[in-house]
């Protein structure tokens, strides 16, 4: 009879996520997270499988998080703009964050693997296309509520956002300068004005 | 007396180049360089030192080869407005080069190295700079000629199209949707007007 796992299988992904997201896929090896859950590889194997398919599994943990923290974000104000607003001010709280300073685990996959892996293409593909629709909505939303003009194309401008949005992440990933970021969020909300 | 060295220094950095631009540092190997030029593994490290200087010399090739063509195209137009739509254009034709999406090699090791390395991390901030920097002279230069509005601040759009600009070379890289960064170029250049 198999002992019992003496281990949660989410938090262990939620640990594996944090190594993936801050190293990348290549530069993190099975002694980094042996070392960083503290669990044998035979355990590892047997309750993820290999490397990539633990990777894979921490992505999606990672997704699914980062969406509800963005349509979190997205409906926390008064008004959609205040909210869109809100979501962008977050994203310069973010880069502030010095000792954690590992942007968007999609858009660093986006460098890494997605060129030349069909799989993990599709998944920040669609984890962009996520962005992009939680943005149109609240746009959306914005022109319903009054808070954005009405005449504005939700669609287009949710799209530049979501490319600034990447930009920002890259750029908060690499420690840049934070005052160059907050400047450029300024004229990024002046789109929807 | 040592024998001639039978090949071009600056041939080999932009053969390279290519290989860390399209793959990273960590996933190249010394192996993959020395396959790709035909060089062995003595002739590599007696001209050009290690695989990490050996990254930084070519990191250096491409920084300046793409200063160059940014520049380029930044005073190619008529005037600094359709100059500047033209950059834009032609990082759309980039997006579209199926055969080499390599995105922007700075934006790259923004993601990969610089979050924990020093030296990497001042080369991509200074390319970064290098490109705000081009991109606000260009709108200077349009507020003069009048193909642009007086009165824009100039320093803070360039700086949000530099953020925009990473956001294009990620999804580049990743072959994301063309149509979707074709939408987003017009919102951008609306900025402008």
């Amino acid at each position: 009879m198999a002992r019992p796992r003496s281990f949660n299988e989410q938090d262990v992904l939620l640990q594996v996520m944090q190594i993936f997201w801050k190293s990348g896929y290549e530069a993190t090896s099975l002694s980094d997270i042996m070392r960083e859950t503290g669990l044998s590889k035979s355990s590892l194997y047997e309750t993820f499988g290999s490397k990539r398919e633990l990777f894979l599994s921490s992505f999606e943990v990672y997704r699914q998080m980062r969406m509800r923290t963005l349509n979190g974000y997205l409906t926390s104000q008064p008004t959609a703009m205040a909210s869109i607003r809100y979501f962008f001010m977050m994203i310069l709280e973010h880069a502030r964050h010095q000792e954690r300073p590992f942007g968007c685990m999609s858009c660093n996959e986006a460098v890494e693997l997605a060129p030349h892996d069909e799989e993990v293409h599709r998944l920040v593909e669609r984890d962009f296309q996520g962005i992009e629709d939680a943005l149109a909505e609240a746009i959306e939303r914005g022109i319903r509520d009054g808070s954005v003009p009405s005449g504005k194309n939700a669609r287009a401008l949710a799209r530049h956002m979501t490319v600034a949005h990447h930009g920002f992440m890259m750029m908060s990933r690499s420690r840049a300068d934070i005052r160059r970021l907050e400047d450029t969020i300024e004229v990024l909300l002046m789109l929807l004005c």
